[in-house]
């Protein structure tokens, strides 16, 4: 059965170079990862359905990785399948079908093929990339194929430093969408740990309106299309993990790329991101590890990055109707196209590499502490604080609500599991609750 | 202590007469009260401070009331001297200051009055009325003032019903607004019965921009105004109640008028209104029960109304991210102005009088059903949809965010005390929850 799930057809029938637009660039504002969540999405169920290009060694050799269940490595997959059949069962899926026929379907492969470094890369992810295993392998040398293995390996380092802390496994949804492209949702809810984690991959492309890409960028630059409409490409990797224990801080990191063609056939491109941490209580050791480890990487790049970043990050998460940020900052950027693609890149992978050493030693170091119903409540307060951000500012959430078509459970996938809203809710003055608040209302530097 | 609570002067020193402006007409739309819980609000604390028009006479014959506590009539007042005092404790309110200040301060009382029947009905209120009691009594044949005692009836029915099934009290809180009005709202949270209980009134004046007016008017007629500014008049009773026991379902209703005067003089008034389910689990008796009662109400007035309205309400409280009803609905109406303001006041009044007629006996029934840990579950679910809705979509509450200085604690109270995402949560078919998820997404007919 494995086998051909792995292999089968995607019901669509697009072509493989459909499915890959390198002429397109794109454009998409914060969380692009949850714009693009967009559905009629076959969500898998049909996992790797999109492998039909691999040749039979090629698949045979995969299949063989991924029946090396248990081992570090091949445990998610396995929970993979569960996953999926769990859905299907369920009737969770919108394209049941689609698995069922791709299920069904005898196998389509390409010509025989060395396994090379793409491939070996593809083997350590949550799933095989959204975009056909040949075509990377073609478009080597490109950002934007450097972009989605990137977004991959984060997907992938994160979710696994999460289950080995956890001991939980991520669900994993492979999904298309009809428009062009599709993602990866990787979810971890109630577990030992996390209360919800979720880890979203979208790469997908097609045409946006003018007004869209005006909107879309940050800076508003009027774009010209042929006919109104211009072809672009637009992947991210975005996360957001609320444990369950309120000493332990909420992360959120969100990368991105886009790339968009004018009329004139010039090319725009440009980079996203951020990660950002928002506690219940001030540790002050984790924040300065936190914003240190993020300074750290932005220097490597530019002198000026970090306190640029830092600064954006306090505006962008910013409460206005209750006066406060949403946590305790981080770095946020959006716009990002010079010097060169080749720096930017450099930059962004940096800061994506850094989500693992920001995040991992704060969970480790909670791990155990103990705590007040008391406590919990604040945290639950404090959910719905994160709750009222993300439905009601959140570029990426209301573009997301927006659009027709989106797939809601990656957008929303952000929320908590539980939230709570008290009536007139004020800390005692002195407490560590109000604490937070003010460092909340009044945003601090953390390290100079 | 509570002479002084009562008859204390208001800090602000405006005068009783700028608390009333009869030539202003004004508009706003859904959920008004939450759009004018502006604050700065000299938050109570200071609960009848302005009273200060009151006689002598008047005022000690209002205290005698107040003083029969343990009445029915009397104990939730009693409530609102231990809420101010806790509220001062626990440092709950921006206008502790205020509210000392009151406490401290001579009384300053007007002529000598003889009891009307404006004051005796404002002795079984939550709270004294927003405008002055003498003004009101002056304005007695005036829509606003029926409409003001309207709504401060329904809020004290309302209230007394619910306290009355649940055993514990609203807490009341009264507020100023600097711009002009201001509001009362009362709170019963994590009660035995209901896990949040918030019934908000709220009067408020000034001034609107021509753009402010066009928007806030559903029909979005342009209006013309001196230097682009029109005086406005807005007042409303609003409610949300989220009971404990999943089968009880949360109820909203919302009976708003206003009043708006163009350049030229001529005056605009409309009314708007409405009352809707949301329930958890389909119980088809309770929702004929709760349809046939508004049916009832409407066909007093005119035969088209309940169609109408329903359709509207189905249209209005729909989560488009989710293609789903937020719930079973109601009625639904606004930019209501024909024929004539005197027939439109008695179906608003109509209305009005059938909240706790279609509420009560439902509640009462399910008082002691029991529930399972995973209908609590999908109560919890639903519950974060109503919070999707009241973010994103309620006019009310985007419009309230979006103001400066809004009063936010009365804008949220509508949101559920918890709520609950779960990621791909689809219930198993033919369940009760696949039931009503089947309901919500295609809005049914229940009464003919």
């Amino acid at each position: 059965m494995a086998s051909l799930v792995l292999c089968g057809v995607s019901r669509s029938g697009r072509t493989a170079a459909r499915l890959f637009m390198p002429y397109c660039r794109s454009d998409v504002p914060n969380a692009m990862t949850s714009y693009f969540s967009l559905k009629k999405a076959h969500l898998t169920g049909t996992l790797l359905s999109r492998t039909r290009c691999f040749s039979h060694t090629t698949c045979r050799k995969f299949m063989s990785h991924l029946a090396k269940a248990n081992t570090q490595s091949g445990r998610s997959r396995k929970r993979m399948f569960i996953a999926a059949g769990a859905a299907i069962l369920a009737g969770y899926v919108t394209g049941v079908m689609h698995f069922l026929k791709a299920e069904m379907t005898s196998v389509s492969v390409g010509d025989d093929e060395e396994e090379d470094d793409i491939l070996q890369k593809c083997k350590g992810f949550m799933s095989m990339p959204v975009t056909d295993v040949k075509l990377l392998r073609q478009k080597k040398g490109e950002t934007s194929t450097s972009m989605e293995m990137l977004i991959m390996e984060t997907q992938a380092a994160f979710c696994r430093a999460l289950e080995e802390v956890d001991g939980g496994k991520f669900k994993v949804d492979r999904w298309e969408r009809d428009e062009g492209g599709g993602g990866v949702s990787c979810v971890l809810q109630d577990g030992e740990v996390f209360e919800k984690a979720g880890v979203n991959v979208s790469v997908v492309f097609g045409h946006l309106t003018e007004e869209a890409a005006k909107q879309m960028r940050s800076r508003g630059k009027t774009l010209k299309g042929v006919d109104g409409k211009l072809p672009f490409r637009a992947m991210g990797v975005s996360s957001v993990i609320h444990p369950k224990n309120p000493h332990i801080p909420t992360v959120h990191f969100n990368y991105r790329y886009f790339e968009i063609e004018e009329a004139d056939g010039s090319k725009q491109w440009w980079f996203g991101g951020g990660t950002d941490l928002t506690p219940v209580y001030i540790d002050q050791a984790d924040i300065v590890h936190f914003h240190s480890t993020l300074k750290e990487a932005c220097d490597k790049h530019h002198p000026k990055f970090y306190a640029k970043f830092k600064k954006w990050c306090d505006e962008y998460f910013f409460i206005r109707h209750r006066g406060e940020s949403r946590g305790i900052g981080g770095i946020f950027f959006d716009d990002l196209d010079s010097p060169s693609q080749k720096e930017v890149f450099a930059f962004v992978k940096s800061c994506a590499e850094t989500v693992v050493p920001c995040y991992l030693p704060i969970v480790r170091k909670h791990l155990n502490d103990t705590f007040t119903s008391q406590e919990k409540d604040w945290q639950q307060v404090r959910r719905g604080r994160y709750v009222e951000f993300n439905l009601v500012y959140d570029r990426g959430v209301k573009f997301g609500l927006a659009t027709p078509g989106s797939r809601i459970e990656s957008i929303l996938m952000s929320l908590p599991l539980t939230a709570r809203w008290e009536y007139m809710h004020e800390p005692p003055k002195g407490s560590r609750e109000a604490q937070i608040l003010e460092v909340l209302r009044n945003p601090k530097q953390w390290v100079s």
